[in-house]
């Protein structure tokens, strides 16, 4: 396995395998590996010769009060997880490398996309991570990259992003990975206690309860999504939003139609571990 | 010489040439080619095996009272043209292959750098070329763009992005060419009356001369960039801007030093046409 970390490493390795017409998957993630990045490594490798996998904490999505000081680095036992994993490269740039010291003239601004879900409660997180895949996607130029469902939003902003800017990729959803009590599977898990993690599936639980009452025919859930979040206040959860959206725009929605594809995403505090997921589902 | 017009067709083109290891030069032109646009393309030979021109008005750098409608269109000249200097590729998108009909959600935002000159003086304008500009070269991925000097703003945004946005390709600057008169060539120019393209050069004299009374020593220009532009007044031009900018932020600088490199940026009007020009110098 190449572990790498300047840019003209990275391309010279992506550019020997593309002249011998290998294709590369690139899974970009923040480290601190689980089994929600295996399934992305694992979907990776169905569709490409080679997968190049990036750990970087990106300064630029956290807030100022959010965990980017905090946030679980765990480098050593991620690159034996990807040699386990048969990862052909690994890319861990510095901020030096992704920024430099220079100062910074451009933005990439988001309309409509990030207005709801984790876009309305962190502001400019989506714009750091467009930020960061875009020059990412330049830098390694594969041509497929898979992110994860769990983080749907992210998945969809980066999907225009790829349209819009042209990126020359494909890009893959991988489905949620959850532990058996139904958790999605999370590098922010690392900072559950074990009361916490005893309670955590259930909001997982609630959004289940509320896709199969919508399935059996609730077609404007506002009242059974607010008594779902009670049930989580009183459990112990803080929550940020249990809404439906609309898969391509992500507005909220209160009255579904019949056929129609929704996502119901939910993002809850345990703590001060802030837990995000969803279910997408056919009405 | 090939002539294409949507994205997988020029994307092949330039995959092939780069598996053959042949370096592919980018001149982004809106078409109405000249001289100034020859010398783009000489330089491009000089450095690269193939050159790809692209022709695209783009509506996105066209404020709504500009001249987006009536901006000459010459299509068969054009690739006459090409083909007298052996031009590779002619890459002819329409507006529907550019953007297409979808909502869009995505800006990118100038902070600084787009302030002044031309920046200051058309809102949007800049955002619209870095749009288009980083749409292009992720649609191309030439190896070296080429750009002129004449619209030095342009130059500096854009290599601005390609350092954050980590384009993977080298920005090369060809320097401004001009009639004898010493008007700089301008698919506008087209646009000027003959009694206009008597008076037109005297934007450049006035610019000479100032940059003459500098180098004698004066270090606080201000009086004399006003007196300038009043001289250009009495001969009928409308002064957008005239003065001295850093090179690297572009902001007006009111004390020069000794042995720093300037430019000093004029706009002005003559009837409708909006002239354009630079000189960049050493004090």
């Amino acid at each position: 396995m190449n572990v790498v970390s300047t840019i003209s490493e990275i391309r010279s390795v992506v550019k020997q395998l593309q002249l011998k017409e290998q294709k590369v998957a690139f899974v970009p993630t923040m480290g601190a590996l689980h089994g929600g990045h295996l399934s992305l490594i694992q979907l990776a490798k169905k569709v490409a010769d080679h997968i190049v996998v990036s750990i970087y904490v990106n300064p630029e999505q956290f807030g100022p009060a959010e965990d980017f000081g905090s946030y679980p680095r765990t480098l050593e036992r991620d690159l034996e997880f990807c040699i386990q994993e048969n990862v052909g490269t690994v890319f861990t740039p510095s901020d030096e490398v992704m920024y430099g010291n220079e100062e910074k003239f451009f933005r990439i601004e988001i309309d409509v996309l990030n207005e709801h879900l984790d876009g309305g409660s962190r502001p400019g997180y989506f714009q750091g991570i467009a930020l960061v895949v875009n020059k990412l996607f330049n830098i390694v130029q594969p041509d497929v990259a898979v992110f994860g469902q769990k983080d749907y939003q992210q998945f969809q902003v980066i999907q225009e992003m790829v349209n819009e800017f042209n990126h020359d990729l494909e890009l893959i959803m991988a489905p949620i990975e959850r532990a058996e009590d139904g958790l999605a599977l999370s590098s922010r898990n690392a900072y559950l206690s074990e009361t916490e993690k005893a309670i955590a599936p259930l909001l997982f639980k609630k959004m289940q309860e509320s896709v199969a009452e919508i399935h059996k025919g609730l077609l404007k859930p506002e009242s059974l999504l607010s008594r779902k979040q009670k049930d989580l206040e009183a459990k112990g959860f803080k929550n940020d939003y249990f809404n439906v959206y609309s898969m391509d725009r992500l507005q909220p929605v209160s009255k579904l139609s019949k056929k129609e594809t929704y996502i119901l995403a939910a993002a809850a505090y345990l703590g001060k571990t802030r837990l995000i997921d969803n279910i997408i589902f056919e009405c």
